[in-house]
């Protein structure tokens, strides 16, 4: 089954654009009258019938709306330092939509090799992905923001950090609770400093574990955000 | 940190070749009488001082060997199908080897799109992959197999088949007991037959289930190989 997206929905009529419209007419040839399934990455799930089909444009009347697919009963915001090779931070996110995730927010941290990030291209990767894991909520992703500034930010619910220095660490599937908020930050391939560390603890983040294997950065970031969708399946 | 490999260890001696011998020579200059540290693939790490280094090979006087690195409780046998796109295939072997995993089987299914996959190549992903991940072991990789005969090999432990098709199905983590060795099969991404199913499930092979996401099939090897090494946290 093939699942469009558009986040043109407006009194009952839904428009496919661009790729979605080519798709649409040219690859699967719907004709008017042919009924389709729509999600607008707001969590909003449309059975709709083609009206007009064109392979710039087509419209959709909606006929159902279903507002009720894969609700998750928790709020998940991984951040996630931008891996040096951007096909890794790519993979994460592809991964991450597909176990679930709301929320993603990029790091600049003082070890980081990458400063920027294309977020339109990432932003594609997750459509894609929302669509072929068929869920109809779109992950939040952020530009990419310095560490600190990260920081400022009050997060709510279970804060973690997940650092490779030498520490007493919780895993963090023994850390977080079912049905709580979940907040995890996931360091570059240097990892995090010493401050960076010390300025989490500050605001309240408890360092955690991710198990003795030595993990990449976005290794890391697929066990924690899938470790945390376990913990509330 | 950076770890060599060899499989040519003989009388307190190792042999570097090929590309880990450019690296020590070329990229990493090493020179004789420096100290290095090397892992054989079979779960044994080295600590050896070189005694001649030349840009195809190189020779190791070991000093020390440990046999005790990441020694794991239980045995780890994935049988996964290929996918159609080889790169997703490579991602799992990356990932499944950083979190640990004993054995990998190739499995052709009815529904496989790949029937051929150059486990040479496949071979130097995992080899890459243990020493980055700082381990001794390397992964055994078999040449793919039709479904019908891997069914042939009596696998032992606990036996799981993930499959999408409409069942009753526990999920994985309520399934695994820690200690106890595992055998998960992962089907292509047209899933696998009822047939499969139904020969899997004579064989002793539970269903089971990853969870409510439509996963792809190298996200669902991914996710099941986490899960028994969480298990056994």
């Amino acid at each position: 089954m093939f699942l469009f997206y558009s986040n043109q929905v407006d009194e009952g009529m839904i428009l496919l654009e661009a790729e979605e419209a080519r798709h649409c007419a040219q690859v699967l040839r719907k004709k008017p009258g042919d009924q389709i399934e729509v999600v607008d990455g707001l969590g909003n799930w449309y059975i709709g019938t083609l009206t007009s089909v064109e392979k710039r444009q087509c419209l959709v009347k909606i006929d159902e709306t279903r507002s009720d697919i894969h609700q998750r009963p928790f709020h998940l915001h991984m951040a996630v330092a931008p891996t040096k090779n951007i096909n890794r931070l790519e993979w994460f996110l592809e991964k991450a939509t597909e176990f679930g995730v709301d929320e993603i927010s990029l790091l600049l941290c003082q070890n980081s090799e990458r400063q920027k990030v294309r977020t339109d291209r990432l932003e594609r990767i997750l459509i894609a992905a929302m669509k072929q894991s068929l869920k109809a909520k779109l992950p939040v992703l952020h530009e990419p923001l310095a560490f600190a500034k990260f920081m400022e930010r009050n997060q709510q619910g279970q804060l973690c950090i997940a650092h490779c220095r030498e520490e007493e660490k919780p895993h963090l599937q023994h850390m977080l609770q079912a049905g709580q908020d979940v907040c995890i930050l996931i360091g570059p391939e240097g990892d995090f400093t010493e401050q960076e560390i010390h300025l989490a603890k500050a605001n309240n983040y408890k360092p955690v574990s991710l198990g003795e294997s030595r993990l990449r950065t976005e290794t890391a970031a697929i066990a924690a955000c899938h470790i945390a969708n376990l913990i509330n399946t």
